[in-house]
């Protein structure tokens, strides 16, 4: 269980799942696009998804009990919720947290709430960026791959900032941001249904230099997308595709996203295993008009050119690929000027270990 | 390595990989199109894909020699690969796989071509109808997802009919088949470089009712398909996605493939986890414009009503699953009349072993 909570009305914007089964907290918080917030509930354990429309008023009620311990209106908090698919909220717990979470807010203590979120995440994922040298100040918290009892992974993130824009600007500002970080990051190809990023701008600092704050925001979103692909459910390494020469961002990604979700290139990179065919066939299978004379890189090194697999030392690459917990593939298109970098992990025996062994 | 041999020259058609880096037999098979065929050739451990221009030579040697061994033109030998992506067939040990399949052939030896074709497949696949009250016969072998290097998994499919049809026809009667099975099969997600389907006919039954042919071709794909799906990689579940009441077949079988690829529904299989909160957001994952109330049953048991998770028997549930091989997962979306079957397996330790531990 974990609160936020700013002392002063925040503008804010959030990214939600586009599963079609959104979670109550996740259409709850959608319903107060057009407020000003002061506060955000998480609870994790429990996703409160597919518990129709008592999961609604669960989440209603979680807002409103936050609402009455800090003495401001409902309207005023945001709810995220993370864990079981399927199960209503045990609100007695649920009201017992808020009670201890409200009593131990303090500023000082967003590292306790990055922990709070965790569930099987093996580190807290924070970021930290300065604006404006100093003056202000952006604070990124996520949670990624991990669960409580293993079903669904969700993926939360916070972005909480002292700058001071409106909302329709702070709405731009992240969808920009989520596009070259979380929309660019898969573990498994699943997209949960309560995923949400929150960003909370309550304008303290009076800092509102848009350009610098979105390179900041960018920075952070990238840093906690790399965090989240690292510790992705029994990952050991974190893989970093980079694909140029695309016709366009969508392409580019669109060929990422087919790479970062084959199983067999994510079991080879597990096994340490340069296998240059499962990156050209995953590469194959987005719809391109005609193939492309694609180049592909390992760690820098050619395994690829013009579509074909060309000699390579093996037992070098196996080695690298062994010794790197970070890992780079280029892929060169060759058919225009966009690129994009898609973050995902490899697909290990702890992955089917953490979903198929413990149960419900 | 394996040869089918046709005494009269056999119409034919093919249902070929989507992926843009086709393999060099399917883009020297594919070239043929318009050509009675007489043989075919199929080698394995070696996918001739990701081998450029010199790998369509090697194909098309392949084809010159087994047109010279029978005595008929190159242009009537088809090819066919499985295996290694991205190195060079080793010509001489082809050459001399193909004399000694060619001294061989015998009428009797379909068996024998089954298993030549087998590379880590736990057991051949072999589907035999009668046409016209036997007085026509078809045959269906197929291969499907295993290695000899453990690297992409080719499915192939060979069709052998003495029924006679013209190659349009085949082709009609082919795609139809293959909507309904195939189409409809997903044991990792990926569609590899070498995916083939071949359908020959040469008419010596002179059996030409296309109904009970198109009837016996659907039961003999979707037999295969089951087959191949029960064998996947390290399965140990046949698994059968029923989904109805969908607004048009793409979207019947659109919702089965979310849940087919889904690692997280796959793994719960493998650990006997009624874990239904899994299945309702693979179903969302596809792009419905509103949610649909769903209903979702597991082995004719109601766990979701109008897209909310009810309360079920999980002990009972969980011993369901453990004792079963083949399980039947039933989705009713109420948005219209149209259904698919989906087939897939679970996710276990043994896929990520074979793809991971073994290295070319």
């Amino acid at each position: 269980m974990g609160i936020i909570y700013s002392e002063k009305p925040a503008n804010w914007a959030g990214v939600f799942t586009t599963n079609a089964f959104k979670s109550a907290p996740v259409i709850v918080s959608q319903g107060k696009m057009d407020e000003k917030v002061r506060a955000l509930v998480v609870n994790s354990g429990n996703a409160n998804a597919g518990t129709g429309k008592e999961g609604i008023s669960d989440a209603e009620e979680m807002c409103a009990e936050v609402a009455r311990r800090l003495g401001i209106r409902e309207e005023e908090v945001l709810v995220a919720s993370t864990g079981v698919i399927g199960e209503r909220l045990p609100m007695e717990k649920i009201k017992d947290g808020i009670k201890r979470a409200v009593e131990q807010l303090s500023p000082d203590n967003f590292s306790k709430f990055a922990e709070a979120i965790m569930t099987t995440d093996t580190f807290p994922k924070i970021v930290e960026r300065e604006l404006d040298g100093g003056k202000a100040f952006l604070l990124g918290i996520g949670k990624g791959a991990g669960m409580i009892h293993p079903q669904m992974a969700t993926m939360l993130v916070f972005l909480l900032a002292d700058a001071d824009f409106p909302s329709h600007q702070l709405k731009e500002c992240l969808k920009k941001a989520v596009d070259v970080s979380f929309h660019c990051l898969s573990v498994d190809g699943d997209t949960s249904t309560n995923d949400s990023v929150f960003l909370l701008a309550n304008g303290m600092s009076e800092m509102d230099d848009v350009i610098s704050f979105q390179q900041a925001l960018n920075e952070a979103c990238v840093d906690l997308a790399k965090m989240i692909a690292r510790d992705g459910e029994g990952a050991t390494k974190l893989i970093l595709i980079k694909v140029m020469g695309a016709k366009s961002k969508e392409e580019a990604r669109g060929v990422g996203r087919r790479i970062a979700v084959s199983p067999l290139v994510k079991t080879a990179f597990f096994g340490a295993d340069p296998n240059v065919g499962r990156i050209l066939c995953a590469i194959g299978n987005y719809p391109f008009e005609t193939p492309p004379l694609v180049d592909i890189f390992i760690g820098g090194e050619k395994v690829a050119e013009n579509g074909v697999i060309i000699k390579f030392d093996k037992e070098k690459m196996r080695e690298f690929m062994k010794e790197n917990r970070e890992i780079e593939v280029e892929i060169e298109l060759k058919r225009g000027n966009s690129s994009a970098i898609v973050y995902t992990c490899d697909l290990s025996y702890d992955y089917v270990k953490i979903n198929a062994e413990y149960t419900t």
